[in-house]
């Protein structure tokens, strides 16, 4: 690259680094490849027809509103309707509580923004949410891992840290998690609140899966236990269209209020008109419509998987059986570096994640691997499966 | 508010601000008012009916990936279709030079983020655009002024600063001014692009306006004289739709590099609809059919208040009379403070910005005033000025 100005960049900038994954994952868009690396929705899963309807409506009824600046907080009759979709979750709030953003991601950049000073500790599920890690990371915090098994965080573990450290906050994925597909338990959710409560500490609850569940009943996010301590995070991303860029939050006042004030520094407000759609789209029945079709794409394919990593895979391997969401997590066994696995895949034309990507000490994490769902038709799911573990019994026979 | 999670703001956060100019122009939404105090589009220079048909092409066209996740940098078409658009306006690039942002204030907010480390300085024109200010101001400059006269920044006033400071970029709005309407005369540009070169310094080139251009010939971008020291940044939201929230810039490779990582993790990337929306609008020659209409709609306005000021104002006042955009700019005579006049003219229903609050040094511009002509019609226009002009004569008769 040239050097030209590399000596305007800012402190902030010589510490980014250009992400490894995304070296490794460059593979993947090879012709023929049979991708489990991602984690975006189907194309199938999006109200593609019912949107010919859904613009009409927007513009013979918001007209030049839909296209003009608007309220930094977020268009108005989007936040009423979220106050609808939200409910439904168990989540009560409303539309003066509720903040606009482009994406989840550019609520967690916010957040970050507004909390992190350069030195400052962040808690992180390990693993954790990568694209979470990425957004912090521009405003220079240290991380601190808590432990989790197959119920979510250990309550224990967050006790040890945080009798020993200030954390700015908690970054939690608390349904269908990325990567693992863990989802923290009922009464794990009550004894963390009850933590977080003690500790006047602060819990980021990001919640972009929860409507996408195939088995089992609802639990209520981690929010409704300990609403006061929560900054609630969610997106209409897998539920209508990543593509138009909508995330939300509930958040505490005095976050609230800051985060306002940054947003109309950083972007002024989130795009109008796809606030608009996805209005019409909630408020419409659209959503209630689409929900259960995107489910019934989703279901089978992760049914799928599992059966043929139940028919394939070495009995030395262990993988998560999550009731929703987009991801299943492999855990090797020991002394595995999954990234081995990954390159003969690939050659094999089979791509996944290298689990130690999402762990702040990749050491950690060296065994494991993510592989989604929602993006290939079950033969085709099938298939993948049965190289991947072919390719696995063949290493661990090297 | 709460005192609640104080403590765990940024040093970021403690050192922001609370808009002063917000406090004062929240009377501007009373009932009745004549507000020239904005400086947005008016809703009858939007497409409204044209987008009924536009966003049927979007679906036909682009399906499902209209609505998908997408490149950080931007919709390929959407860069595509402004290389077209930007080279009408003499500026050379190639879709690969283009980055998408959301809007053109996350351009700067982004500009800031990677380049400005707490302390840095950043050189503004003065006055200078507010918003830019209000974005720079989360990454912790500090701010050095440039002398401007009717031509815009004053060459000798800008080596006398390089050569004295070290500073990370030069901000410009380079044609039509927000707020003076002032526009840097060709061979100002020429002479500001050679010092920047002979600096090495970095320009942004801040160019909303240049298309609404109601009389006179069309001076080429800044960027055009200095393309290797210029980041070019522009929007739609003046010539398409504000609330689509689509701005772009070109920058030199090394900033263009870490501006796509910073935006990867602030919000992965722009709304993909909107990008899709606008290059329709711009390919299917609406944006060539529509832009006229807007000139029409916006020059009798500005017309109407150059006249009325003609007419009402007292002769000790002065003001811009530019060729295009969306301001006017007084200034009085010493010794004025025009909060006093915004106070008694928003009693008599008039509004305005004192122009104070576009300078770092707010009393260098104690008598200056920024009128906007794009949200009233021609009659409202010649009531307010008369109404003001009336003000105004009262008031140096106190």
């Amino acid at each position: 690259m040239s050097k030209k100005f590399q000596k305007l960049l800012s402190q902030r900038t010589l510490n980014m680094q250009s992400n490894a994954i995304r070296e490794i994952l460059a593979v993947v868009s090879q012709p023929g490849m049979i991708s489990l690396a991602g984690g975006i929705p189907a194309p199938q899963s999006f109200p593609l027809e019912d949107l010919y309807r859904i613009n009409e409506t927007v513009l013979d009824r918001y007209g030049a509103a839909a296209l003009q600046y608007d309220l930094t907080e977020g268009f108005t009759p989007f936040r009423e309707a979220l106050v609808d979709y939200l409910s439904a979750k168990q989540v009560q709030t409303s539309a003066e509580d509720i903040l606009v953003f482009n994406g989840s991601q550019s609520v967690l950049d916010t957040l970050a923004k507004v909390l992190i000073t350069p030195g400052d500790f962040v808690a992180l599920e390990s693993p954790s949410y990568l694209g979470a890690i990425t957004a912090f990371n521009a405003y220079e915090p240290r991380y601190v891992d808590i432990e989790t098994d197959d119920e979510g965080i250990i309550p224990e573990s967050l006790v040890k840290l945080l009798e020993k450290r200030s954390v700015k906050f908690i970054y939690l994925v608390s349904t269908f998690q990325n990567p693992t597909g863990r989802t923290l338990s009922a009464s794990r959710r009550r004894e963390v609140a009850e933590i977080v409560k003690r500790f006047e500490a602060l819990v980021i609850e990001d919640d972009p899966y929860s409507d996408l569940r195939y088995r089992g009943e609802p639990i209520a996010p981690f929010f409704t236990f300990a609403p006061e301590n929560t900054v609630y995070v969610s997106t209409v991303s897998k539920v209508f269209a990543p593509g138009l860029r909508l995330g939300f939050c509930i958040a505490p006042k005095a976050i609230h209020h800051w985060m306002r004030i940054a947003k109309q520094g950083a972007d002024l407000h989130s795009n109008t008109y796809a606030q608009a759609l996805a209005t019409e789209y909630i408020r419409g029945g659209y959503l209630d419509r689409q929900l259960p079709k995107i489910i019934d794409l989703y279901r089978p394919r992760q049914e799928a998987m599992l059966a043929a990593m139940d028919e394939f895979m070495p009995k030395v391997y262990r993988w998560t059986k999550p009731e929703g969401g987009m991801f299943i997590w492999i855990d090797g066994p020991d002394g595995l570096d999954a990234e081995e696995i990954y390159w003969k895949a690939v050659d094999q034309k089979v791509a996944f994640v290298p689990g130690k990507y999402f762990f702040i000490d990749q050491k950690a994490g060296l065994g494991t691997m993510r592989l989604n769902f929602t993006m290939s038709d079950e033969s085709t799911i099938v298939r993948a499966i049965e190289i991947l573990a072919r390719v696995i019994g063949e290493h661990s026979g090297d």
